[in-house]
């Protein structure tokens, strides 16, 4: 496929082309993915999300020159799983394009939900796959807001950033959210406002009540507008690198990303297939109008379509 | 089925231990939801999301109190899909009890992510039908946050309000998540502080940059712990239950929500039944391990999986 190959070979706008009909599914998406797949699992894929507002974007763009400055190549995916209709870019953006532009080892690609066959999570490790096949060393995925989606999104990752902020009330509910959970290393950003030390405490305090962990995350302060704190950053980053090829776990997370990957996929090629058998029968019809009109429950008339298209053996 | 028989003779106690068994979707679940299924589709679904900290649990109890005023039985569904791994129960559930312990007109379900078969969404339109076949007038769905999930969980509800506070740099984060489009009324809580004004100004020029609407929703100021603007609330709920029942815009929702969940639990239902079929054949394990060491991209693993059980005609 020349588009894989021109990609391959550096071609900044082919990898462009190529990423997105990886996102839209298209056969020769699917087709790019299965050429460049063998390529990949060589990335340090690193998550960052966390509350709104506290500067994730800019510390992300700073581990990103910090990275840079360390000769290693860099994509960054911003995912925004909040904009369903809108798909928009990031606010961020312009301003962080502006930072790393003209920067050949730097790739940007964001991402926005869509009403796609797979969710927003499954068609970011697909991009993620190939920014990896094509050689970047570090790739930064990047969330807005702290809901479901984004923890889904997070866990696709190797290691995962939880970015806070002093002073706002919300951090505890970010804690709440599940984030607490998924954090490999904590970052309160916007350290040199009042709070910082206490939210540290919080932080800290949260993780004791919880169940004993293998390796407690870090916490670590920063002021991304300024690049304090930045380096310390990047040195945990590859220090949970380590600890994940040390202890065995990165082939333990493949082995279950690679999973819950397949078992998905084969669901949705599943329902493809079954809408295709029913095309054109009614019966899909006639089960649906049963639902709405309250004579049927939803678990039965999924139950018929499925004995339609594959009868119990 | 006796559980099903004492909730709807009023039992409260049968009716909880009813809702654990269709949330945790087991045999008994399913089998009481398809009795109860036929007597739903009466209630008035009414989802409430808005960013955190705007007081939608306190504003929620405000309106259950109004229902009740006007003799109609209430149900609240508090849903945290932000809470995967603890589970727990929402924060202000304990203080709500107490504001309306006691009367048997209100019954309160909360919900949070659970790793089921089937998503938070799912599972709450279950809850919701069976709240609904035991003669609940009105279903208030209270979500924390607003993400993707949350918008799942609220696209299930007849009507969405959406609460904003003024003074939050939040409140434009939560319109660009998607809310704005969801949104069959506005409401700004808390407004006694300064800002509300400015921000229901600022909630009509979004809108006015979207598609023309057919039915702008309407910006209401309340404050929720001293139950101003209450009253209001109530009656343009009350209105757009009218406008879809007139517009013939709930037979419309109810099929297309028919067709979504009926497709939904087919594609469960199928994957189900793929493991079933896989179990001990090892085609599996060995594709998955193929996936992980990066012999095998995704896609192909599933399809080989799919046409094993399935074979293309």
């Amino acid at each position: 496929m020349e588009l894989v190959e021109r990609a391959l070979a550096g071609d900044r706008r082919a990898l462009g082309q190529l990423l997105r009909r990886v996102e839209d599914g298209t056969a020769e998406g699917r087709e790019a993915l299965r050429l460049l797949y063998p390529r990949s699992g060589r990335a340090h894929v690193v998550g960052v999300t966390g509350t709104p507002g506290s500067g994730k974007s800019t510390l992300v763009s700073q581990l990103a020159l910090g990275l840079r400055q360390r000769q290693r190549t860099v994509a960054i995916v911003p995912v925004d799983p909040s904009s369903p209709l809108s798909g928009g870019a990031l606010l961020g953006d312009r301003i962080r394009m502006q930072e790393l532009a003209g920067d050949p080892g730097v790739f940007i690609k964001s991402m926005a939900a869509r009403e796609a066959l797979g969710g927003l999570a499954e068609t970011t490790a697909d991009v993620v796959a190939v920014l990896d096949a094509v050689g970047h060393d570090v790739i930064m995925i990047e969330t807005v807001g702290v809901g479901q989606a984004e923890v889904d999104v997070v866990r696709t990752a190797h290691t995962t950033l939880v970015v806070l902020v002093p002073g706002l009330g919300d951090d505890i509910q970010a804690m709440k959210a599940g984030l607490l959970e998924v954090a490999d290393l904590f970052v309160i950003n916007k350290a040199d406002r009042e709070g910082a030390d206490t939210l540290a405490r919080q932080i800290r305090a949260m993780l004791a009540l919880g169940a004993p962990m293998d390796r407690p995350p870090p916490i670590l302060l920063t002021v991304a507008t300024t690049g304090q704190g930045v380096e310390a950053v990047l040195a945990e980053i590859d220090a949970h690198w380590r600890y994940l090829v040390e202890s065995s776990q990165l082939v333990r997370r493949a082995q279950e990303q690679a999973r819950r990957r397949v078992l998905e996929l084969a669901r949705t090629a599943l329902l493809a297939r079954l809408s295709r058998q029913l095309g054109g029968s009614g019966l899909l019809e006639e089960q649906v109008a049963a639902v709405a009109a309250r004579q049927l429950d939803p678990y039965t008339a999924a139950e018929r379509l499925v004995e339609a298209v594959l009868p119990s053996p």
